[in-house]
């Protein structure tokens, strides 16, 4: 059995212990929280939920540390120094940051003798797997990404921040039309507002200026001001009722061409449909502490990415049942 | 420059040729045939075609052997034979036979220090792939796997051999409501008559009985017997016109689902549209041939597939380059 630990236990902690329970090769053997432990209550029996401090005194009890914070300020010191304490896997997402996150992910791990794994989930992860094996494969070709229909949080925090809005959900969704153009073959130059249009529900406060707060939104830079935005104000009990899931998704598509004279058009398309973002990313994370485990136990240290793990490690198969039952 | 020879030119050794193009590590050394080598041309000016018997004295001139020839009988002599001699990767497609296959390489190209691959292209081949990936993310779900809308040359040739056929093609078809209830998620049950249909075009000699013929397709046992099956008689020319490409393709989709009651539920679909079935399964050996190439470099011997290789490996940039621009 593979023990895995759970650092931090939010929507995405939550879901690594659902998908433990998916795979019976794995154990949950203890969940970390900031919090006060005994205000945390776990879904697993007779698991104990420890408090973060005490991490180190669990150093050769667990296989496997899957860092649960958030990315903007928690993985960065967090994966890191539990690099140093354990084999590690994070879902770090902020791909600009993910160079220097690597190399110091990678120089903890080594120095301490252990294998980390960055950047699990499916963006960053399966759609960035999928756009490397299209990009070898056609050459001479163009990837698009398109994300949606689902829930960003990011952009959902940022209308909760305007003055006057209690809550707020914001979809980001793929313009069809553009879906179309790119599957065609015909690699068009799109611009964001091209891509994705976005939608947003919002709960303002009893007698807020809903004009300015539908005109702040529309007009937020980065966030907002370059794509067709839609609001709707809603109520509390319309939110909950119909926007408590949190879905997501997209679209991995790359086109290219082939022979004597590029007369022959390819279409690669890996598309996600999602229920639950945080639980089908959490589900990809468990693939990958198995491959890091199994690393581990082969001698290999250092920071590793999607990129770097031969699919059959994130398998509980052995090479030949793989080969007479999936290939 | 990693040089690449080509055994067999055929439609496959032709696609490779055109994909060593597409590739700029990449230079095609010679091309092998059966075929008296001064009846064979090539489009690669200033590359020798030589005999398929001269193999031996081009060893150490080759970096990766491709391996063009047929599954049914070419492959299971020439890949062993030819491991002995250079790195190889073929294509070999006869899913039942692969373990054997797959057996018998291993042993020639360990004894010999060659690395070899087998089964590289689309099914089996990135299909595969995607089936494992998806099958690790969602341990509880189910795979499907739709081919088409697509010629299948071994339907074609079927029906080439009944009397008074002179040519014919065959398209297989996924049925658009079977894929639809696969991607609710619902994880039907579907027997082979409700996944795909069979759409034949057929030339007739003149004065042939075409019920006959018809009838003849429609009950062949395993092939089309099990299916619902359309046969048009068409005259050669429109035969020639509007059926003379090898289009193919096809769905790979798992169902599965997470949660602590299996409440949410995900859609994982790899869909390929293909003009060129030949170039696109030659553009996807040429970057497992670049995998290959490397491992051998490594030190690394015996026989692999598209399972043990690491995504990182078909690719020619840097694991720092694919950190920036694909993670």
């Amino acid at each position: 059995m593979i023990k895995i630990g759970i650092l931090g236990y939010g929507n995405l902690g939550r879901g690594v212990e659902c998908a433990i329970a998916d795979n019976s090769d794995m154990e949950l053997a203890a969940v970390f929280t900031r919090r006060p432990p005994e205000t945390v209550t776990i879904l697993t029996a007779n698991v104990p939920v420890v408090s973060a401090g005490d991490l180190e005194k669990w150093q050769g009890r667990i296989d496997v540390l899957v860092i649960c914070g958030g990315s903007a300020t928690d993985m960065p010191e967090q994966t890191p120094a539990c690099a140093r304490l354990f084999n590690v896997v994070d879902s770090f997402d902020t791909h600009k940051k993910i160079p220097q996150h690597f190399e110091n992910v990678d120089k903890a791990s080594k120095e301490t003798g252990h294998v980390a794994l960055i950047s699990a989930g499916w963006d960053p992860g399966m759609f960035s797997i999928s756009r490397l094996y299209s990009s070898c494969i056609l050459p001479d070709g163009k990837n698009y990404t398109f994300w949606g229909k689902g829930v960003s949080q990011g952009h959902s925090d940022a209308i909760r921040r305007i003055k006057g809005v209690k809550d707020a959900r914001q979809y980001t969704i793929p313009v069809p039309e553009a879906l179309e153009k790119v599957r065609s073959g015909e690699q068009p130059e799109l611009s964001t507002r091209e891509m994705h249009t976005r939608e947003c529900f919002v709960v303002a406060e009893e007698g807020a200026d809903l004009a300015r707060i539908e005109n702040e939104i529309k007009t937020m830079p980065n966030y907002f001001a370059d794509y067709d935005t839609t609001v709707h104000f809603i109520s509390m009990e319309e939110l909950k009722r119909d926007h408590a899931g949190i879905p997501h998704g997209g679209f991995v598509i790359r086109t290219g061409a082939t022979g004597k004279d590029k007369e022959n058009v390819h279409v690669i398309e890996y598309r996600l449909q999602l229920d639950s973002n945080p639980e089908f990313t959490a589900s990809a994370i468990m693939a990958f502490c198995r491959a890091i485990d199994r690393l581990s136990k082969e001698g290999v240290t250092g920071c590793k990415t999607v990129f770097d793990i031969a699919p059959a490690y994130l398998s509980p198969l052995s090479g030949d049942e793989l080969r007479r039952t999936m290939l």
